[in-house]
């Protein structure tokens, strides 16, 4: 997002990512100032409000950094909101450019890290990133094996899932957040939630004060995004790439080269 | 409930409802000690663990008291759990057995109020009950009027809802609670969360602690269920009128008749 209208409760509580005007995002939002249509970053100048500008820390490569202005607030933020850290047990659904950078925030912070993914195909990378487990969720047995053991567990699936099964592996007062976004409604049984207080949230990238504390957080655990860069030619080939799943985990695209 | 483990870490911490091995339900629950099946509460006696017994305060009628035993302690217990109380808009979906033990119990502990019903019907008992607002959920400007303004929805409806609809009316990082069980699954847009922060969130009934701590609240805030005492010739004629929703709001049976 690039801007806020910084006058809302949530505003002025530095949550401008949940204005009640509607933060400006940076792709195709209307500009609150001459009503344009935002054109996005993929730039070599873009003009924002100063209060959305962060720093980049010295330590942090610009490649590295680039991703996680958006899948590593958006993972951070929630992982801080739902206190993930010593002694808490954390899941992350979906091991690709948000899910990897949950694994690697959610064990910087010190929880218990268990990876959730369709096969077992990214097993050594999601202990690479530091979690201690990785089950396929392709596995019914891995839904016995794991009830009722999370804490928290951050899907970042953004197709239909089953929902029942994946509530099911929450404790008692345990919370699943959704960052993925599925375009159609989740056909979610109640009876998921109400034997165990459980809860199904949603959380949406983070704030500017959390994008900050996240590159400094980053930095501070020498953590980054998996990238790799390629130049503006690439970018269709890149697309297909992505639709096929091919990419380990984000590609950046050099602006010098735009 | 009338037992539970006493030595997960559900039960040690007090909160027997959430037993990890299954507290034993009144009803139609297995006897732990026996392996029989539980028989319910229409009886003149009942055998129940000391630890599981609660004192009925000597101004409480005991027909009035009845109810709170299951719909006064599954409202106060989400509403004490989510914080109603001062400075908090609190809305009660379903203005029946449970619905209207919610809005007593949400006013007395100091939240402001809102009745959501299918029509406005109820309107006088909603605000005689404490409610400063009664909407009918039949006409869709509800949900435009009152948009973004409820910190906490509790839903008492075990029928389906347009759950997108509602969750659309809670504040950021405000949670629905469903107490309501509805059988099948219910359709929900992770759309309506994520951008807002929300929740959904389910709870059932309440600990023995919060069983005492409500009838001692109800008694302290002479609060009682609105009940019509039936005798046991009558059970017949009750159920065909609870069908009917032909109840304001709970029929008691007198035991003394069975």
């Amino acid at each position: 997002m690039i801007n806020s209208c910084g006058e809302c409760e949530y505003c002025r509580r530095g949550d401008e990512q949940y204005c009640a005007k509607g933060a400006t995002m940076t792709y195709n939002g209307i500009d609150p100032v001459d009503g344009t249509i935002t054109q996005g970053g993929y730039s070599q100048a873009i003009v924002v409000t100063e209060d959305f500008v962060v720093r980049v820390p010295e330590n942090l490569a610009f490649d590295k950094a680039a991703p996680l202005l958006c899948a590593g607030v958006s993972l951070y933020s929630p992982l801080r909101h739902w206190q993930a850290g010593p002694g808490k047990k954390v899941a992350i659904v979906g091991l690709g450019g948000l899910g990897h950078m949950g694994v690697k925030i959610a064990a910087a912070l010190g929880a218990e890290v268990t990876v959730l993914s369709q096969t077992t195909s990214k097993k050594e990378d999601s202990l690479r990133f530091g979690a201690t487990a990785h089950y396929a969720t392709a596995d019914p047995q891995t839904f016995t094996q794991l009830a009722n053991s999370f804490d928290l567990i951050v899907n970042t699936v953004s197709a239909k899932i089953d929902m029942g099964a994946f509530l099911s592996l929450l404790k008692v007062d345990g919370t699943l957040v959704n960052v993925g976004a599925p375009a159609e409604p989740l056909e979610v049984p109640a009876f998921a939630l109400i034997p165990s207080r459980r809860s199904w949230a949603g959380s949406s990238i983070g704030s500017i004060r959390e994008t900050q504390e996240m590159l400094d957080f980053c930095a501070e655990h020498a953590i980054a995004s998996e990238t790799e860069v390629i130049s503006a030619d690439d970018i269709n080939d890149a697309y297909e790439r992505i639709l096929k799943s091919d990419v380990r985990y984000r590609f950046v695209i050099d602006a010098a080269t735009i």
